[in-house]
């Protein structure tokens, strides 16, 4: 039986290896806290610091197949791996360009592909010669993470915001919309896409509200959109699976905004809404299978449950009764011991026809559902 | 963190933890071999003996709910934990009339649900009196699984075949149809029902061929099917999802063959095709949550990957990219390292609009796909 490793043991290992019960697959996780939510769903589970070069190299030495679930890995560990024949994906390289922000940005301005103008400054010194640049937005190059290390910077008086580190300071594009295109590679690089996700945002606070998948776009613009999350992903020379998040502006223009080179909370219907989801796609592709059908058997809708703003402690799932008996709703809690404000706890797939239907039910679990702490 | 054991690690038992990982709950597994199908995917493995009393009672002491996988465990240990609060889903009571097939056929009589006429046999003496009786069916009292312990007895020179053990003699009913139906019960007594599922037998080979659901019958079948499972399983008067196996006969007439009181292999296709599938169903109920929505999203047809005659060993999937190139079709592996003749290692759920085309892509991957060993 093949043996494959997850370095990362949070949510998104937790769906990878309820899809690996699938495969006769030997899996192993590693992740500094035993009680993170994948920790107790594998064969073999190693405590240890996924950014330490010899943790990394000795955990994966002995696997056919490793992965991650975030970025934040040693990568020269995985590249040291890669070297004696463990099959990483994504690749070291990959990884490499992705994680830092300004190498990020540099290979797209490489690979011919839109991306919102940029420049890179290397302190916040450097960042005061940039007023003319503004509005824009202020990007850590390492070490952001989930809405840490992205500072919006409209205005001179925002600059002390800003970040005293290597950042990259990007042009404030009219966003239209937020699009989300997952793309699959496997090892020979035949590629598959699922339908673009639209990400739709709360005005008002600049929150994520919602995500449906079709994205509802005009067909050409949705061929710009594939067309562009595929060059990019090609560009990265590596099987896995990557989620490309795109803008279109007022004008039907379309810029790509980062890549992440793993499964990602944009593809969470897929589990239920998708014939492979994107956690059997990954690990048909670790594990040397042919590509799965990334088609959908019906449209979807996420719903993100995330820790109440001023709730900290022990979680609780106010609501969940009601949510529970919404007919086409899929209920899925990582089973996180703790909430605390803007935590990923959780989250609901809708499934229905109508995209309608769709939107006023998301509306419903978010106005139903609360994480809080009841102490 | 409410916690829950299983009784048994097989693959119900997998299904069932990829399942609960939807939900805040700490998952205990007791089973003999720790390297079965389930014992990998819980918080705290137990290896233990299910049969054995104090084994249970231990296990199951400190659980809030406790489930079964297989028949075959020690109901008073059930019978203790109920009595010190443990939520025992299904009950001891009806584990102890279904276990014991006389005891399974006095009830049926008892509650009035039709089922084939039948008499008990102390011995095979007592078989060699029933001759008037044949052609029949003896099935020994306890003990049998998955096919062992049922015996054709066409004709006298038959007999010596029956059991020499307690056991039933049930007339042979000319069935036209073999169907599944499940049904889940909560702690208050509320049930829903899954839509009945025809279990398509070889008739060559008296094996399993593929099961197709919804199954095609009239409705007018249909409803005394449901209503018959309905009332054996409000006559168990327990929580917990129940399988009720009927034969319709070619005049339409509805016979209870037997019940399961767990989840169940005609159940399987509803993790991909129904809103809520039987594993998440019991989660529900164990969890003590409202029920969830049983109804299907696409028509779905199952077949059941055995182990190849004349294959002893390390197990090998001959065919498994053809079939995983199958567009619409999910494959579950139960990850064994072993085959043997006949031991189920997998299931293949197709999922399609068109009946004719589940038929067609079952018989497909019945083709394609052997579980052979390599030694």
């Amino acid at each position: 039986m093949l043996k494959a490793g997850i370095l990362g043991g949070g949510q998104l290992g937790r769906m990878l290896l309820q899809a690996a019960a699938n495969y006769p697959v030997q899996t192993y996780v590693m992740e500094s806290d035993p009680n993170a939510p994948a920790a107790h769903l594998c064969h073999r589970f190693v405590k240890g610091d996924i950014r330490d070069f010899d943790a990394v190299y000795s955990f994966g030495k002995d696997l056919d197949a490793l992965t991650i679930e975030i970025e934040s890995v040693n990568e020269d560990a995985l590249e040291a791996l890669e070297q004696v024949g463990v099959k990483v994906y994504p690749s070291a390289a990959a990884l490499r360009i992705i994680k830092n922000k300004i190498r990020q940005k540099e290979f797209y301005q490489q690979q011919g592909v839109p991306s919102p103008d940029f420049v890179v400054t290397a302190d916040r010194s450097a960042l005061r010669s940039q007023q003319s640049f503004l509005p824009a937005v202020h990007k850590i190059a390492e070490g952001g993470y989930d809405g840490r290390g992205v500072q919006l910077i409209r205005q001179a008086t925002d600059i002390e915001k800003g970040f005293d580190a290597p950042s990259v300071l990007e042009k404030l594009v009219a966003i239209n919309k937020e699009i989300s295109q997952i793309v699959a590679v496997d090892r020979h690089g035949n590629t598959v896409l699922y339908p673009p996700v639209d990400m739709v945002f709360d005005p008002e606070l600049n929150l994520l509200d919602y995500q449906i998948s079709p994205a509802a776009l005009p067909d050409s613009i949705l061929r710009v959109v594939s067309d562009t999350a595929l060059k990019v992903v090609k560009g990265l020379n590596s099987a896995g699976i990557f989620a490309v998040e795109l803008f279109v502006d007022h004008n039907g223009a379309v810029f790509v905004n980062e890549t992440a080179p793993r499964v990602h909370n944009s593809g969470h219907h897929t589990i239920e809404a998708n014939f492979s989801s994107q956690f059997d796609m990954l690990w048909r592709i670790l594990l040397g299978y042919p590509l799965g059908n990334p088609r959908p058997i019906l449209p979807a809708a996420i719903v993100n449950l995330l820790g109440e703003p001023g709730h900290s402690g022990p979680a609780a799932y106010d609501g969940l009764e009601k949510v529970l008996q919404m007919e086409q709703a899929f209920v899925h809690l990582y089973g996180k011991a703790e909430t605390r404000p803007g935590r990923k706890m959780g989250h609901v797939t809708l499934m229905h026809r109508e995209t309608e239907e769709l939107v006023r039910s998301a509306a419903g679990v978010k106005q139903q559902l609360k994480v809080i702490s009841l102490e």
